[in-house]
């Protein structure tokens, strides 16, 4: 039962509530001394009592409101919903930019009907800028975003968070295929880097080795901005690993068939 | 002859003045349709009319205030003084940055006194960010700044705004020495990554093809914070080129090895 449109305007609003909540527990200690643990795994992967808090936080006040739901968050185990609504929750996309001092880290909040993320926020309190995205349209604080046309691979500006990501000689070798071809590549960039290409500042963005919470809340944004977001192979976005956004359709036909060459 | 402390309070607060009158030129470019030039090179090197109409701004003010005083400028060409002091100015240091709508940019303003930067100014207008560095010191909008302890490169937090920065495979691959022993790697950050060293969130900067107007500024920021920053065989930085910067000194001197080994 697809939801009715007052539902949605109380889930985005709870939505923004929520990301109020993780910005009032993480604020304390953006560029405060802070022990940062290694969560372990491929690469060094920072995690702080920030995270931590405030992805409490934000639980708490899902339990409170919406009891029957279920929530996915990158910091405590999943919790199966009586719904098919489910919160799913980074409470510090980029956690390495946050440790670092630069203020590309985001709070992302997706809600999923149970088939794909429809509300997405990616909030950050040190600039003040809240990005939602939903079914409507996308917005930076209440104005609206649109992706850019850029038809051409050659005048096109490529983020990536960093060339570690991949986890893949051959997913590093596709990436530089695209990397080539493009007019700039700038790495660093996290959730940060989604919403600049919703706002129509960058035109592609490709990563791999994501979770499904690193990507659920930016999907809305996205393709509310006019842009898609797909795996590699074309496929939903939704569930992480090797993805694809671009502002511009016809670019991302062009960047697929060249991540899928050989 | 040095400066005098009421010269010297003049100095600064005229660098404040040239950056209020950069960011008023800069500012209704940020995120707005613009369009890019390339000024040609190894790489993109992109331009813009903002980057122009700062430095514009800039010059006249020291032309008014200070006529004798030289300029050296990344847009225009350089003004030899009859004084021995000159104002070194690059109206958007990361204009890759500025492009992408990330708020990494800055506006650098160094005087140098004829031997070397003694005042250094970045300013970060979207952030409202300004950081400000002397021999008596280093502040963030007035707070004082302090670089962190970090004796070992194990624990060290790596920047640099790009791997395409480096522009021999030799130089690449003495990069890559340095980076497979830190903690954490972060590309893209250009002043901004400087800035989060004196603030003691970063601990190493390793960079090269710089210029001389990307680097005066950041000098008395870091040295004013507790750091240190030299060129890559540790002489004096001021001339651009290859540079590292670091927040604590013992791990300078572990990355200059690093660096020159083989």
């Amino acid at each position: 039962m697809p939801l009715t449109a007052a539902e949605f305007n109380d889930y985005r609003l709870f939505a923004e509530r929520l990301a109020e909540a993780a910005a009032e527990a993480i604020s304390p200690y953006f560029r405060a001394p802070l022990a940062v643990d290694d969560k372990g795994g491929r690469l060094f992967d920072p995690v702080t009592v920030a995270d931590k808090a405030a992805e409490r936080a934000m639980r708490e006040l899902i339990l409170s409101e919406y009891p029957t739901h279920g929530i996915l968050g990158e910091e405590e185990e999943a919790v199966a919903g009586q719904s098919p609504l489910t919160w799913v929750l980074d409470p510090i996309d980029g956690t390495r930019a946050f440790i670092t001092g630069l203020p590309l880290w985001g709070t992302l909040i997706a809600l999923n009907d149970g088939t794909r993320p429809v509300v997405g926020v990616m909030n950050q309190p040190y600039t003040r800028e809240r990005f939602v995205g939903t079914p409507e349209g996308a917005w930076l604080n209440g104005t609206p975003l649109k992706t850019r046309a850029c038809e051409t691979l050659s005048t096109a500006r490529l983020m990536c968070t960093s060339p570690q990501i991949f986890d893949t000689p051959a997913r590093l070798a596709a990436f530089e295929r695209v990397a080539n071809q493009a007019q700039l590549v700038r790495f660093g960039g996290d959730c940060y880097a989604y919403c600049m290409l919703a706002s129509g500042f960058v035109d592609v963005i490709i990563e791999a080795s994501l979770q499904p919470y690193d990507v659920q809340a930016l999907i809305p944004i996205i393709e509310g901005a006019g842009g898609i977001m797909t795996s590699w192979d074309g496929g939903d976005a939704q569930h992480g690993g090797a993805v694809v956004a671009c502002g511009d359709k016809a670019l991302h036909a062009q960047v697929l068939a060249l991540l899928n060459e050989a």
